[in-house]
This record gives structure tokens, sequence and C-alpha cells, in this order.
């Protein structure tokens, strides 16, 4: 099940990739059904909030709080503070990260919180991001607040 | 110059009551200046994210990490786990709230790490939510993940 719906995501990333954009990119899961897909539209939109994650939850459309707690989020990588703010509001329970390597974002608050965290540690999205953060240090600090 | 930028976060507010949202209002303020001014479009765009703080980050545009570390966000409520996500992230360091009565979000989260956060108690920010939260209760929870 992981591995479908976190080739979902990559496959977000990717196309984020060809559009110019930072490859990541995101699925929000309910019950094995895909109900938004997602990727970062920093570059493409000229957006300060469409992270990956937040153009999943933003695709899904308006969903009853029931739905949120019984989905997964999977993303390519770890959840910046304002995506795992996200997940805090709706109460998404278990969040899929493809790796944690390039990036290390809030897993321990949501774990706090009393989230499930699991990492993947996935090659593909490890190259991915390592290969954008060395062609585009600055787009990237810019995605991260630095 | 607190009642300025409040006036003009609830000034967003009242725009989105006006068009059947949620009175929700924010302005992001560098040096002085309004960068972006925000209502949440929850109703307006069938958004899950664009609560009145994300909405004004969105519309300042993308903006160096310098900027927002010298930024004051203003919101008519206590930011939820979302929007206090995004005041992390970008490092903004200052928070101005119209009210946290209606809604107490993650205060001392930013609290903790780092951010300075002034609750005003505005009556005309409390009157808001009241009134709507009376009205459209379940409107309100959507809003809130519950």
């Amino acid at each position: 099940m992981h591995d479908e719906f976190l080739r979902a995501a990559i496959a977000e990333a990717e196309s984020g990739l060809a559009e110019g954009g930072i490859p990541i990119g995101s699925v929000l899961v309910h019950r094995g059904r895909i109900l938004g897909r997602g990727h970062n539209r920093r570059v493409q939109q000229g957006s300060a909030i469409l992270h990956g994650e937040m153009d999943a939850l933003e695709r899904a459309g308006r969903l009853p709080a029931s739905i949120y707690r019984e989905s997964v989020l999977y993303t390519t990588l770890s959840p910046c503070a304002m995506c795992s703010g996200a997940i805090l509001l709706y109460g998404i329970p278990h969040v899929v990260i493809g790796e944690n390597l390039s990036f290390k974002g809030e897993e321990e608050l949501l774990h706090a919180r009393g989230g499930r965290v699991e990492v993947v540690q996935d090659p593909h999205c490890q190259m991915l991001m390592r290969r954008f953060m060395e062609e585009q240090p600055g787009l990237w600090n810019e995605d991260i607040g630095i």
C-alpha cells in the first residue's frame, strides 16, 4: 500500500520539477483512495504557502473532520512547521514521509501530539531533493524560510 | 501603531463576513507598511488552507527570509496550528492577536519557540467571532478541524 501512494507523491514531485518548481509532492489518502494530490507551487504560482502537503490538502477540498481523522498524508519530504501545523489542525493521525535526510521538519511535534510518523528513507525522494538543493540552494532556502 | 494595523485586519474580517465567509482577517506588516492583507476564504474559494493569516501571507507573495524576520503579523483571532506553523516556518517574530477568548490556538508553541505574542482582547474582534460561532457552529467547527 505504502508503495503505491508514495509513488503517487513522487509523481507529483516530478511534475513540479518538470514545471521548473521545487520537487516535493504529497497525496492525502482516505481508506485506500487518494482524495488530493499536490506539489510545491512556490515557483509556478509565486506562492508562499503552497508546499506539497498544503497543495494536496487544498486540492482535496473542504472535508469533514471525520475524513481527515481516518486519513494518511504521504509526502516525499519531512513536513515543515507550516505543513505539520496543518496536519495538527485537521488531526490527520498518520504521516508517511519519503525521506528526512535532506530536511527534517516537525516530526517530533507530530509525534508528541499523538501522531504516527513513518519515514521510508526512499532513495528516489533523496535523489530528487539532493540534486535540487545543489542546483538551487537559494530557492530551497527561500522555501524553508532561511 | 497597533490600532491602525489591527483595524486593517478587522476590515479584512468584515470583508470576509460580507462575502458570506468566516470573519477572520490578518495583515502582514513590515516596518510600518502592510505587505499583505488577507481573510479566511473557506466558503468563498472552497479552501481548506486559506485561513486569514495564510491568505495574508499568500497575498504578500514570495519574500526573502530577512523581510519575514522583521515583520509583525496581525490577526483578529488567535492563530490555529496551521497558521502558527506558517509563522514558525518564516520566523515571523511578533504576532498581535485581536482576541483569544473565542478560540485559543498555538500561542504557547509560538512563545516557546521565542516568538512575541500580544493579545489585545479587542471587543470588536470578539463580537465578530461570537456572533459567527452562534450563527454557524458547523462551519466554524469545520474550519478548526472539529
